[in-house]
């Protein structure tokens, strides 16, 4: 039997751990046979030292053989998930799962809950009353059946040593390692049994990887790991220096969702939900027009079925905020930049994000961006609108705000909000 | 109040920490607000980015803070002490303390049980019937005064933090860092109360350290942390590429320690005695010849009442082994090398040393080195002698010593024993 001891050592002095040593080194963790405090240590290791494709190959082998696969095999149409690593406003997948499933597909979308500032997709949809995150898996391939897309709650069973590590990870500073990042999205993505998978690597101010280098270093990773366990994977690197869209917050973001697929997305929205449908269907082997299906209706169809099938009422009306106040433009020009980071961190502090996994979020609480980087504003006017229930935040959320907003004499040049693709 | 994950990130991006985030650190630490995963994700990320000077006092500071320090200031002669890192045949502590006490300092050497194959002091010195290595402070204090020297155990209250981190960097991988050893080695002897300190840095294959660049590192490091923090202190790297002296075990070091008392012990550990002991001296500031207190029976008196002092019968007969095997050189030649880790592995399978620390040490078994590098051997004759209680450990401890014993054509020049002095 391998001896934790000398496989931390082995890591921390460079060395290459066996695919046998990393399966039996999670196991150990999920059985109890490696501490905590043993496993944190390589943790650390493991950031300075990082993972070859081998070890990483292994690594992701591990967790996903500490749970259960989903098997999606009965469904006829071909399987075709996306996940986003964040992004503030980062409501696509609501959009896009019903559009992808519209065009032909069986997208299963199994999620987490957000943390920090950029928002979870399951918090999003809890504000639609009666709509249920968990599913058991035969209900998962009920309403990928019968709706073409569920998005829902990743259950206990898919890599439940990635749940254990994540939490380790979380309380021990080791959260920031592109191997440990990429094996613990790759891991669920694979055991939820999708065919194919497209990622939406976020750069800039609001996301988890600030810089280009670092984001497209994780996608190339995640694109590899993805592809050697038989999951035609791709990703996008999108920007995410603004929020994306207007409305960010719970209820908020479900509101724009629906404008978006009845036709009226704002631009950015549009054009970051299109280039992921065109990509999704591109490794689900489907020929289709997805901005059709957004403006005739179809895609909305899928929406409303699948909201419905989890129990929820899709023309109930959201919850509403008790409070909102508005924050104003400082002189007259063009939005140059609208701090993306700034905005998320407003929108948690006012209610819509979680700052411990067991805390509850506010469905009303939220900010809405009345204008965007290339409108133009007058001394006074409202650029941010705060939204929330407990008045008693509102002080804390506009610190937060500070410097957010850039205002210039001359309208910047749009950027086009997809850098680069990686296959 | 500080926050954990913070500090370790801070740590891990190579960031400095205040005093006053270690000393939080520590103080939570042992209070039980920082769990053990965090503390071995912090030393694992202090292994990888080191301590510079001034977090390296505030580390040693609060583990000095966790616990007592001991008052010797009722005694009028100066104190002094020794630590060495620890070698194979290192019985040094059990005829310097004594030696150094009977030229006029007073010796408070509280020392660790052995683990792994160097050996501990106490582990030698309670082959003696009788003798206590457990003394309560006011005994220790009244030892010292009756007979200038004292060799015991250090107690609970005596830098608590650094026995619960030395427990968690055993099990974690961290224990290779030159920061956390020297601060390990240096609180403790801080809170001993000793006034000036000696270290005997041990350098080559039976050593912790096996190269001198970082023995001197070590060295150096010790060294600056003792004078920052009042103690006058500097260090001896001496060679431990061959066992000192010719026993290895507990009995047997005890009976050979005794033996140069009397004025009859092997050159190479009289060398490295007297060069230790001319150096406490000299930082204790008293004018003495310590090998004539050797040769005249003065440190050998010293030695019996410190012994008797501590419940010890100094003329008791000491357990001999049930059995011995002999290791006899295959060819004639002279001995050029003699590997002290395979000799020091070898003793500790034979029982003189312990796996874990809550094992029994055998007081009988050892192995006597019967010749030693510059001597000259004929084909057939006895190298070593092994000696044990348990035949079934031989053949284990006969595997250790493969290609231990090298014999060449010509006699080898003599090493000088002592390599570097540190000040």
């Amino acid at each position: 039997m391998p001896d934790a001891v000398e496989l931390i050592r082995a890591k921390r002095d460079a060395g290459q751990l066996s695919a046998a040593d990393i399966g039996w080194l999670i196991s150990a963790y999920t059985g109890g046979e490696i501490a905590d405090e043993q496993m944190s240590a390589l943790l650390m290791a493991i950031y300075f030292r990082g993972l070859d494709p081998a070890e990483l190959r292994a690594w992701t082998d591990g967790m996903i053989a500490s749970g259960e696969r989903l098997d999606l095999s009965s469904l006829t149409a071909p399987t075709v998930d996306k996940h986003s690593t964040g992004g503030v406003g980062d409501k696509v997948s609501l959009i896009l799962a019903p559009l992808v499933a519209s065009c032909g597909a069986a997208v299963p979308q199994l999620s987490g809950r957000g943390l920090g500032h950029t928002g979870g997709t399951l918090d999003k949809l809890e504000s639609i009353p009666g709509w249920r995150a968990s599913l058991s898996n035969a209900e998962i391939v009920a309403v990928l059946r019968d709706t073409g897309c569920v998005i829902c709650a990743a259950g206990e069973g898919l890599a439940p040593a990635d749940r254990r590590l994540y939490a380790l990870r979380d309380v021990t500073g080791t959260v920031e390692s592109i191997p440990l990042i990429a094996s613990s999205i790759m891991s669920k993505k694979i055991a939820e049994g999708t065919s194919a998978l497209v990622l939406d690597v976020k750069v800039g101010s609001g996301a988890f990887m600030p810089d280009l280098g670092s984001a497209r270093l994780l996608a190339q990773t995640m694109v590899e790991l993805g592809n050697a366990h038989g999951v035609r994977t791709s990703a996008l690197l999108t920007r995410m220096d603004v929020p994306l869209g207007r409305a960010v917050g719970n209820a908020v973001e479900v509101e724009e969702s629906v404008a978006t697929l009845r036709g009226e997305g704002p631009p950015d929205l549009v054009a970051v939900t299109l280039a992921l449908a065109a990509e999704m269907l591109r490794q689900a082997g489907i020929t289709a027009d997805p901005a059709a299906a957004l403006s005739d209706g179809r895609a909305l169809a899928a929406y409303r079925a699948m909201i419905a099938a989890q129990g929820g009422d899709p023309d109930a009306r959201l919850p509403q905020a008790r409070h909102a106040e508005l924050v104003t433009a400082a002189e007259t020009g063009w939005v140059t930049a609208l701090d993306a980071r700034a905005v998320g961190v407003a929108a948690w502090r006012l209610g819509a994000g979680r700052a411990r996994k067991e805390d509850p979020v506010s469905a009303s609480a939220g900010v809405m961006c009345l204008a965007k980087p290339g409108d133009a504003v007058e001394a006074g006017q409202p650029v941010l609108e705060l939204r929330g229930d407990d008045a008693a935040r509102f002080d804390r959320a506009r610190t937060a705000l500070a410097g957010a907003i850039e205002i210039g004499p001359r309208q910047p040049v749009p950027a086009d909000p997809v850098l680069e693709r990686i296959a």
